[in-house]
């Protein structure tokens, strides 16, 4: 008979039921439960663990449906035949295979948020992306529906990209005065893929990327499984701050900035501070990847025009992306730069995925062209304007005197500054028990220990204020 | 005064206006035509060209579009300002970024197919891909209406995908006698993200695949530019002949194969090899990839259940797709493995683009879960079968005694055998000159220079025909 020797503790987060799957995986991957053995009743489970018998009802019709569990009329439920090849007890052959390839793992704390960001039950006060709240259900009924009609074959889209998005693109980007062609841009499956293409493409183990510290490339491992050495530069209230710096001698060294609301600070390059930065590369010869995808999101008044509206020269790599202010879910962003560069990442982007979605990328010109994406931007920028007011007033009830923030001009981000520096980790797992996910600073700048990256464009109203309440108390009573 | 000093080529495949596109672009990108200066009014070119006024307009239109020229009311057309940052010309700063970067550039071959498939005058004999025509506009019409209804958020998908979506597959798989869980199913932009996922995450310099020879995968540079070593085994007329080959010593290696309908040769793995393959690498620990992407293009009866039907250790990594008989724009596929495998992979598909479309995911979801998918599935055969039949009869009109050939019982290929060893390149340019763009068997395996990989899906049916006619005319009288 099996035998059920685990306890539920029921001061943790995570729902009993959830709780119950684990231990009843535990028990089949130990081999403790083999293959093809009866397990223990729901009524007995539910008395030896202390639970209601709905509880054991979900976890075991959720092991059910993920094949570890099988049920028959009369002879009850068992561990399935095949338990084993689903779970990682007997992948020994692929176990030297999963830590080999030359792609680094995300950073433990990334790979954390990554997997309690669906967990519905806590506030997730750092999270880069729209509430759902946002999303569009009307325009984009509206474009499916149109689409339905329109849409005659959805074979693979030309090697950059369907053309009538990039044509479209570039009249959108006129408006920002950067002058393009539809040869010169390239549709990605959002900016990351973009940055992906340009360290698969341009970059190598001799490059040097220089860019802003903190900033959001330090939380990725993208370029750093390429073997690209980061060397950060020091900010400003106006951006990038150039006095004190000179590059080294490489050739192969480039200059990436997020201008605009810059993740994670918040803050916007100046106009003026765009030409000098932009001068001045083009006296060091230093190629710049400028990544705007906040741009869209400004909400007291338009940012300056891109660095690339400046770039005479073919300097400039511009990113850019509808997942910040449309919808991630669709993956479309673009880069915009000279032929070359272009059709070099257009080749690899065609050796690594054969483009990206034509559904999405019909989807994106449609609400481009019918207008409703600028209709979609003015709702955006109300109701964030809103979440910035309740965010702000929930930082000076709470936070004053504990740490010191700027609102930014639009974007997401605040960038809260701890007057007392902060065991990182240690914050990030008590919050976690206590049902709030953060985005430590160290994130963005592995020596730092007095900041957090704020979102508040995420969690729900309500939340937002009662999760930086919660948080408050915290790093009063527990730090 | 801007100078006209060519000539076009009439006989050249190149339609008269985009002959004198890149004409014009040689003109300014070389600085004849400098930026600013006005250009020869559109008669005095169509005079000078000998070569009608709508086709001067046709190309200057375009290259209004391009932004290369511009105009302005009484003072005619002028080459733009920024249209040295539009070129190639001005962008030495990229130059030598372009071909640095780790990931190597398409077989050229590949890059000059990958441009001629958008060339709508031309006839694509090898193209492995559901013409147009088989576009199943009502299925996706409903399936979008539906989700102009359903859908009320479109953030990122789960980690591994949407997971109505894997359910639904997992259900799907059933059918294939395939047992596997939601947790162990990762959803991929396409098969080819699928290998560049396992590229990146499993694989390394010191790694080594056997694959049938030839096979689709040395057509890609993607696992070379991983340095994987590959290693081409004999096939049969039942797959992969395992019978002279043993693996050296490497604890890296995996064997890769496509068992149904294979690329390029139309072979499928009989039921019983299938089980031999099987024990035969649990015996070597050997993992297996198996690439499953032309399953359900069956034409005469269904084959065999896949190797992965066969896997109690966990050996075997699954791939499928919505591309082959579905539609490669929404660019959607699947890995099926143990769970450890799928975790890693799924962590670098987060690094690299955070998840695929979840518009498309959505769209499958709809398409698979209405049933609709199967029924499309009918419609594809049909069709498929009847232009198997065009190509078998052109193929004994017009190739008996200059090549042999065994028509598939599925998929989209005849892996075509010329009784005389040709200059695959030669043969290749010589059909594009005359407008046939061909996959020659080089790519699949570059000491042949016996074959051609032809396809009777893409062609349009008249087209396959005539350009069956076409192709053995050259290669009687041309070689």
């Amino acid at each position: 008979m099996l035998i059920i020797d685990w306890h539920l503790d029921k001061t943790k987060k995570i729902p009993l039921y959830q709780q119950v799957i684990e231990q009843i995986k535990i028990k089949i991957s130990s081999g403790d439960w083999p293959p093809g053995s009866k397990i223990p009743s729901q009524r007995t489970m539910s008395e030896i663990l202390g639970v209601n018998r709905s509880t054991i009802n979900t976890a075991v019709n959720e092991l059910i449906a993920d094949g570890l569990l099988e049920t028959s009329v009369g002879s009850g439920t068992k561990v399935a035949n095949n338990s084993w090849s689903l779970l990682a007890s007997s992948t020994a052959m692929w176990n030297h295979f999963t830590n080999r390839g030359q792609q680094q793992p995300n950073l433990a704390t990334i790979q954390k948020i990554n997997t309690y960001e669906f967990d519905q039950n806590i506030i997730r006060l750092g999270t880069g992306e729209l509430s759902p709240d946002f999303y569009p259900k009307e325009f984009m009924g509206s474009a499916l529906h149109a689409l339905a009609e329109e849409i005659s074959q959805l074979g693979y889209a030309e090697p950059l990209g369907l053309y009538p998005l990039r044509k479209e693109l570039c009249r959108y980007l006129k408006r920002l005065q950067v002058v393009t062609a539809p040869d010169c841009l390239l549709i990605v499956s959002g900016a990351l893929q973009a940055l992906q293409l340009i360290s698969l493409g341009l970059l190598n183990r001799t490059s040097t990327l220089y860019l802003e510290r903190p900033s959001y490339l330090f939380s990725l491992n993208l370029f750093q499984s390429a073997g690209v050495r980061l060397h950060g530069i020091p900010m400003d209230d106006e951006g990038l701050s150039l006095d004190s710096f000179r590059p080294a001698g490489n050739t192969s060294r480039c200059l990436y900035t997020i201008p605009c609301f810059q993740n994670p600070t918040g803050v916007t390059m100046a106009a003026e501070r765009r030409q000098t930065v932009y001068n001045w590369c083009a006296k060091e010869r230093l190629p710049i990847i400028e990544d705007d995808v906040y741009r869209e999101l400004w909400l007291d008044a338009p940012p300056p025009n891109p660095i690339k509206a400046l770039d005479s020269q073919g300097l400039v790599l511009y990113i850019g992306s509808f997942s910040k202010a449309l919808s991630p879910g669709l993956r479309i962003g673009w880069i915009a730069g000279p032929k070359p560069v272009i059709s070099r990442l257009a080749d690899i982007k065609n050796q690594i995925d054969y483009g990206s979605s034509s559904l999405s990328q019909w989807a994106v010109h449609q609400l481009l062209s019918s207008g409703s994406f600028y209709r979609h931007l003015e709702d955006v920028r109300d109701k964030l304007k809103w979440r910035r007011e309740i965010c702000r007033r929930a930082l000076e009830e709470h936070f004053t005197g504990l740490a010191t923030w700027q609102m930014p001009s639009g974007g997401f981000y605040v960038w809260l500054r701890l007057n007392t520096p902060l065991a990182m980790n240690a914050l990030f797992h008590t919050a976690l028990k206590n049902g709030l996910l953060l985005n430590p600073g160290n994130l963005y700048d592995k020596q730092t220990s007095h900041y957090l990256r704020l979102s508040f464009a995420y969690a729900g109203e309500t939340d937002l204020a009662e999760g930086l309440s919660r948080l408050s108390f915290l790093l009063k009573h527990s730090f």
